[in-house]
């Protein structure tokens, strides 16, 4: 990889998401060697990537190019990489572009869409993990519409307008929220020989609410704006099946559709090398102790969504979600600059903020540690963070700015095919000269 | 294409750019019915694909939806296609989604990029008409970085640093400015483990000048501005062959070199159908009357940059650029509303308003038809006419933040690979595990 030798120790970081970003704003300058891995050159801010995918946010104005964040760090290293595995016997790191040996590792690769082994779902649905991802819905959200248009076959053109989207945790809600906008706001008006009441957004849960890490109070007020917003809500239903036209459940519903984005699981992004027995089954997420360590290693550490810390209010890990990353990511960084001076680590402790979720204009849901609130207020509690929360001034500004204008002008301007378009082998095609 | 029968005359519009939208906007509700196509469903605003190129500016930025645009017009329709043929006999439009018929045809298909028949140099090198191409640019530069820092081969890591665009028109010319700055301001700082004053920017020309539309003293002017910024200029040599490493040229010089961007000439981009002595040859444009009727029939017309109407000022034609195309666009829409009136079309006379490109920070060069000025003043004209000429109050506000910012902190922080990568079959990585 071209990592020039040094006397110091070097430290790899494997993820540069909140979890890598955080530790390695704390390793700055602090006698040891930092080289970052990452497979994109940028950092995502993935709260915001349903605004992508709904043609609210550019691309750029919720990613950070990470070689930007680490310009002025000294003995500090990015290289553009997927990791394949790790050697923990010869203390390297596998890379499509060579190894790299390493005398600390930090695991911080995060989390990816779990399909629960069903390889046809897989195959067939959307997943929203990254910004390619986004932009792939964005593109695919407006080419079923143009599609939609040219087919006089009803039940094709019903298909190709109807949306499902399967788990109702924040990342489904606020899509579902966004597209039961965009269908009121803009699509009706874009495309006026379409009748776009047909177009359906349905959200489809195997719970009993929607929202389900969140207060009882919350779910059930999500659920009410979604209702109203013209979102069809479906609880205690699985999705068996998706053959890319109809979806099957363990019930008598079926959907037929062109589009399934898939929320309804996540498991840890895993690194193939470590001991069977420092995973976690089923979520493939890394055991470690209270420092971040993983169980059976000295000097592997792992982050973020990656890592199960076993406690006793949180027995199955903290929730997979960017403040316990950015928590441990802040921690484990002075915690290893502490064990070069042989001096005790911190054990982590987690400081519960609260979470929150948008469902549309005006309407979000908060849930702090003792006080849950929802409407108008909470909605601006939501949009102050999120902004508060993006790196760097410009994508802060831009955000703001793109947020207003939408706001007064119920619009999203950044409705841009420019991906690989998918062609819908179902679709008849009129081909009627009149 | 399943579009609604009508009473009405049909025209039908290929093309979504300057001239296609500027003729689209005079048809508004003229009882007509309007059938517009286009291969992307946004329109483009050329003149700025290179900021998109240099992380300037987010390609949203600078696209703006068709669909909005025509959103309020009566009986007036977009379909995204391709036409693949014009059948004349028998009016009608052959396309990816079926055929049309037409009363009127206007073709505004703009310009596409000539190799002048080089297969080698077309599969080699990059092209920036469309804003996919101008991502792909994007990409490109940033990922020849992350290679060149791998590898230890000096001669590859050099080629990886070393771009040459080929032809010095505005495109050429802007984007080498543009490439000029990122080096000194941005590269040079995220990639401290490269030498950059080892990259090249070099600017090809076969002509005697850069910039040869214009005035010999702003071609003399921008030549010193990319002189100044470091740019390497070569005048008087004609590029042979590219084969994806080595340029060959007429002269003794050769480039070793990762990245070509080929801008070197435009040709119309033609459509099948037409009689051939309705098309000029080589450039491949359709010769107009003018009232931008084409030769040989009376219910087609062609506008803008494919349209090449000779007169005596203007013996090849008008240039191939923004300006003809809107006002043909616009004088078109007038004359048929005119000729279903019965009324006598208004012959079209080109209102040359001058041209201009810029270079870099304060530095652009302007020719008024007979006023000829450079320098910082210039520069602010070149913004003003061009922030003024963006679709949309939201792109117009952004594009100002994004330059104000980009100008106080000398940054384009654009600068996200999410296009396919393009893995370089020359370079030698090193895999040393150091």
């Amino acid at each position: 990889m071209n990592i020039p030798q040094s006397d110091k120790k070097r430290v790899v970081i494997i993820g540069g998401g909140f979890a890598g970003l955080s530790i390695a704003k704390k390793l700055r300058n602090k006698n040891l060697q930092v080289v970052l891995l990452d497979k994109h050159n940028y950092h995502t801010f993935q709260p915001l990537l349903y605004q992508v995918a709904t043609g609210g946010l550019e691309a750029g104005s919720i990613a950070y190019p990470i070689r930007k964040v680490i310009q002025e760090y000294k003995d500090f290293y990015f290289r553009l990489t997927s990791v394949k595995e790790i050697d923990t016997q010869n203390q390297k790191v596998i890379s499509e572009i060579g190894d790299l040996n390493y005398d600390y590792l930090v695991i911080a690769t995060g989390s990816k869409t779990n399909y629960f082994g069903n390889k046809e779902i897989e195959r067939n649905s959307m997943s929203m993990k990254t910004i390619p991802q986004s932009l792939n819905i964005r593109s695919l959200i407006l080419e079923n519409f143009e599609q939609a248009v040219l087919t006089t076959n009803e039940a094709d053109k019903n298909a190709l307008i109807n949306f499902v989207l399967v788990g109702a945790g924040p990342t489904g809600v606020e899509l579902a929220g966004a597209l039961a906008e965009m269908k009121r706001a803009i699509l009706q008006k874009d495309y006026p020989d379409l009748d776009i009441s047909k177009m359906e957004i349905n959200l489809v849960q195997s719970g009993d609410r929607v929202l389900n890490t969140m207060s009882e109070k919350s779910s059930a007020a999500a659920e009410k704006f979604l209702v109203d917003l013209g979102v069809i809500v479906h609880k205690n239903v699985r999705v068996t099946n998706y053959d890319g036209r109809t979806i099957t459940t363990n019930s008598d519903l079926t959907f037929e559709t062109a589009t399934v984005i898939w929320t309804a699981g996540v498991q840890g992004a895993a690194i193939q090398g470590l001991d069977s027995k420092s995973l976690v089954e089923r979520v493939e997420r890394i055991r470690v102790n209270q420092y971040n360590q993983v169980v059976g290693y000295d000097n592997i550490f792992a982050i973020g969504d990656i890592a199960s810390m076993e406690s006793e209010k949180y027995p199955q890990g903290h929730p997979m979600m960017a403040q316990p990353a950015l928590q441990q990511g802040a921690l484990l960084g002075e915690n290893l600059v502490k064990l070069l001076a042989n001096k005790p680590m911190k054990p982590f402790e987690y400081n519960d903020k609260g979470s929150m979720a948008t469902i549309g204009r005006n309407l979000a849901v908060v849930d702090l540690p003792k006080y849950h609130f929802n409407g108008l207020f909470a909605w601006f509690v939501w949009m102050f963070v999120h902004l508060f929360s993006l790196i760097g001034f410009k994508n802060k500004a831009v955000v703001f700015l793109n947020w207003v204008y939408n706001y007064i002008r119920f619009d999203r301007e950044g409705r841009l095919i420019v991906r690989p378009f998918k062609k819908r082998s179902f679709v008849t095609f009129t081909s009627d000269e009149v």
